[in-house]
């Protein structure tokens, strides 16, 4: 039931919008730092960006904050249905900052940025020693966290709950343990295929100026609207919502590898395409964002893979590819293509790894995490227990811990828990795709003719607009009638490479 | 002296430090928006704005400023220099805006936004009374303010003396009056010149890359550091420091016409070289930008008209114009095109008009400024007045109000008494020039080779360093040893057309 708004709701929804607004400016400034702020300004935009945070995260736990919660909570059935929601995530916000002390709650952000520029230079040295001391106090503090925020079941669990809530251990291990014993024995019989993609065609020059003709028209097609977002050239690719009408996305162009662009700019569309059709009445609210990591992956996954990576995509969208560069794909049929851009096999690098492989690489993130926060793992064993791994799922070993232990920046940045999010927004996308098919049997068909229009409007009617007024889980089940069920991928995952290697 | 720091001193250059942090998102944010935010998220960005800006201004007048303001005041000796000045512009501040009654205040802001967008559509169609009374109120409000703020003399010097701290009407009405007496029949003697430059050559199409290509270069030369600033398009070029390793150019290209491009460049390079070399120690102050609007446009003038209009910088520079042009300049000497970027002749638009009819313009709007603020001309006579005034100063008279008294943006955003810093700073800039040539003798040398290190190290030494430590006049009088003097001017312009028109 909504009723009229109360001096003090709107009071509570001004104070909130200020808060948004502040996170906007950040946004901003992150965004224009990583796409072309003069270095000599970084150290003083740093500065600043601290400043807006600290200004915003100060209003999250203020008294003011507290006296809005207290008073509202009593009578949360006459509120607007969006002031509940936004009170609800400012109160989760307020009771999980308030129950950290702060002294040692900047200490542990000083720890964090020193761990990182520390790890940095591990990772390239190769030299795991130089970082272990940072992570061990990091993992400390994270276990501290632990102790003051409680724990159902798995201590683990809580950390999941900051980026899936809902998500725990128990879901986890059972839906790992299928994907994986499905995913080893493919990737087995992969390795054993006699009828092998060739792959020479991706690796041919393919000017930069051409590939962002093609990314920018690949855009457009996905249903992006340029009116509301811009495309840049970044180091590192993201896409970020300032709000829904301005979600800006960042590619790379590596020119001996058109891969990296074009599938990167799709995925960042898929995040994008999340923000931009969020519903406006969230706008100035903490809902204004997607519900959690692994939703907002599902979206860029989907288009990704299902999209970007689909045969019939390609049908409409390989002359145009072909148009664009220079001659490589010439004498390359479009099956020989889309076999090419859908190779298989296991390798050392998450960022770098393919679509049935993927999944293993945040497995073995996912069992080091929940060791090392349960006191099963130490961190001093880490090199040794990574490199088993990844002998074990997937049959290679790093032969240094640059290209092992010391890849990803998570660790050094705090960030445990946030790994499961890039496998469970793949099976959640596979969900998605499965129920798609039900009301859109002629998803094919609408690829070949290039008409993406109907698979947005699916998607934004069932995941986008919501924003976090759902959480995943029910998003989730509201779309697609059931809870996580790693089995549509598995099945994805089976047919497509029974296609593409011929098993 | 200088003494060891007290806690208080240092709150409150902490404090200050975060009114400066607002205001450099601030920044960037207007920055984004005319450089190609999307449009669809520009009404939310423009909430943020306001509310950072809102910030920033409640600071300024806050209880804990006044606090700042009241224990300081009394130990200035023992505080460091920075903070002396910055305390009183702090205080200044404060006195000003605590007058105004903050309901007041705010319907005046929105009254000057509508305004903004009635004026506009007024120009368009060229109908003055359609804009009429929102200039009568925003009149009327500004006699307010200078009711609340006070005068000395004449009540036009309040406002002078927000742009201008220490110009007053007596010191205008001096050298406005000398410096017509010797434009008008300087103009006269042109127009009646039988050997007029042949400006054909400037008119040819121009390639907008090729245009960036060549203002990027100049830009180079004139020793603007890229690492510490970047260009960008936008719709009305500007520039502008975030912070002294921050500090953006935005130009224009037209196709049809290179020297808005060229010319619009070096102008906003040179406001842009006195942000990039202000101190490094008056970061995080309201002292870390140009110390008034004259000033600042003595810069982007000086480099405008005494570098980038100058025969010695062409002599450097033609070849490489040349060799950027599609050929349009391949039969015309230096000569003949130094002639012709110099061509002047009475004009109807102000941001049209050329180094000599420029002073004209601006005198014009001075005399009805000061007219409308002492009650002695009306709004409602403004159209007539106008073009009495350009018959009688330029000869020439505008055919309807759009390219009249409703050319310019200024009086529907409330800027009384800015006019006037744009030739002042020409002044200013003739009056550096006539110095530096004392310290720099061989000043036409050095454009010849390229080599404006030493320019640059003139301004930076004399100028550009001490932000807004100094006042306008105190900078003047500091560099080159004299107060205001418009003979500088004069002697430069009369030598300088005497060539160009071969009187």
């Amino acid at each position: 039931m909504t009723a009229v708004m109360t001096d003090l709701e709107k009071d509570f929804l001004e104070y909130v919008k200020k808060m948004s607004a502040y996170n906007e400016a950040i946004g901003l400034m992150y965004w224009d730092m990583r796409t072309g702020a003069p270095k000599n300004g970084i150290e003083q935009r740093s500065e600043v960006i601290g400043m807006l945070s600290s200004d915003a995260f100060n209003m999250s736990v203020s008294e003011e904050m507290a006296a809005y919660i207290a008073k509202l909570s009593g009578k949360k059935e006459a509120l607007n249905e969006v002031t509940q929601k936004t009170l609800n995530e400012c109160k989760e916000n307020y009771d999980r900052n308030k129950k950290i002390p702060s002294d040692e709650y900047k200490e542990y952000i000083v720890l964090c940025s020193k761990a990182e520029s520390v790890w940095e230079q591990a990772k390239t040295e190769s030299n795991f020693e130089l970082f272990r001391p940072y992570l061990e106090k990091i993992v400390q503090f994270n276990k501290k966290l632990i102790g003051y925020w409680g724990y159902k079941e798995n201590k683990y669990n809580t950390l999941l709950d900051i980026y899936e809530p809902g998500v725990t251990v128990e879901i986890l291990d059972e839906v790992f343990a299928q994907l994986r014993s499905e995913i080893v024995p493919l990737v087995q019989k992969i390795a054993e295929s006699s009828d092998k993609p060739r792959t020479e065609c991706l690796f041919k020059h393919f000017p930069k100026e051409k590939q962002k003709e093609f990314s920018l028209a690949i855009l457009k097609k996905m249903g992006y609207d340029f009116n509301s977002g811009r495309l840049d050239e970044t180091v590192h690719p993201f896409a970020i919502g300032l709000n829904p009408g301005d979600v800006r996305v960042t590619t790379k162009y590596d020119e001996k590898d058109f891969r990296t662009a074009v599938f990167g700019t799709i995925h960042e569309g898929g995040h994008a395409l999340y923000e931009q059709n969020i519903s406006e009445e969230l706008v100035g609210t903490p809902l204004c964002t997607g519900t959690s990591m692994g939703i907002h992956e599902s979206q860029s996954l989907f288009y990704e893979n299902f999209v970007g990576r689909n045969k019939s995509f390609w049908q409409e969208n390989y002359d145009l590819l072909k148009s664009c560069s220079d001659g490589q794909f010439d004498d390359v049929p479009l099956n020989e293509f889309y076999r090419a851009i859908n190779e298989s096999k296991p390798s050392l690098i998450r960022i770098e790894a393919d679509e049935l492989t993927y999944p293993l690489h945040i497995m073995v993130r996912y069992e080091i995490e929940k060791g090392l926060i349960n006191d099963e793992i130490e961190v001093r064993d880490l090199p040794r227990i990574w490199n088993e791994k990844y002998e074990q799922y997937l049959g290679i070993k790093p032969s240094n811990d640059g290209e092992g232990v010391l890849q990803d920046v998570h660790w050094s940045g705090g960030s445990f828990g946030y790994f499961p999010s890039y496998a469970l927004g793949y099976m959640y996308a596979a969900q998605f795709k499965n129920k798609m098919l039900e009301e859109i049997p002629n998803y094919d068909e609408l690829l070949e003719k290039g008409d993406l229009e109907p698979i947005k409007a699916w998607m934004t009617k069932n995941v986008h607009r919501f924003g976090k007024m759902k959480k995943p889980l029910n998003i989730l089940q509201d779309a697609t009638g059931e809870g996580l069920n790693a089995n549509h991928l598995i099945e994805y995952l089976k047919e497509k490479y029974k296609e593409v290697y011929k098993l």
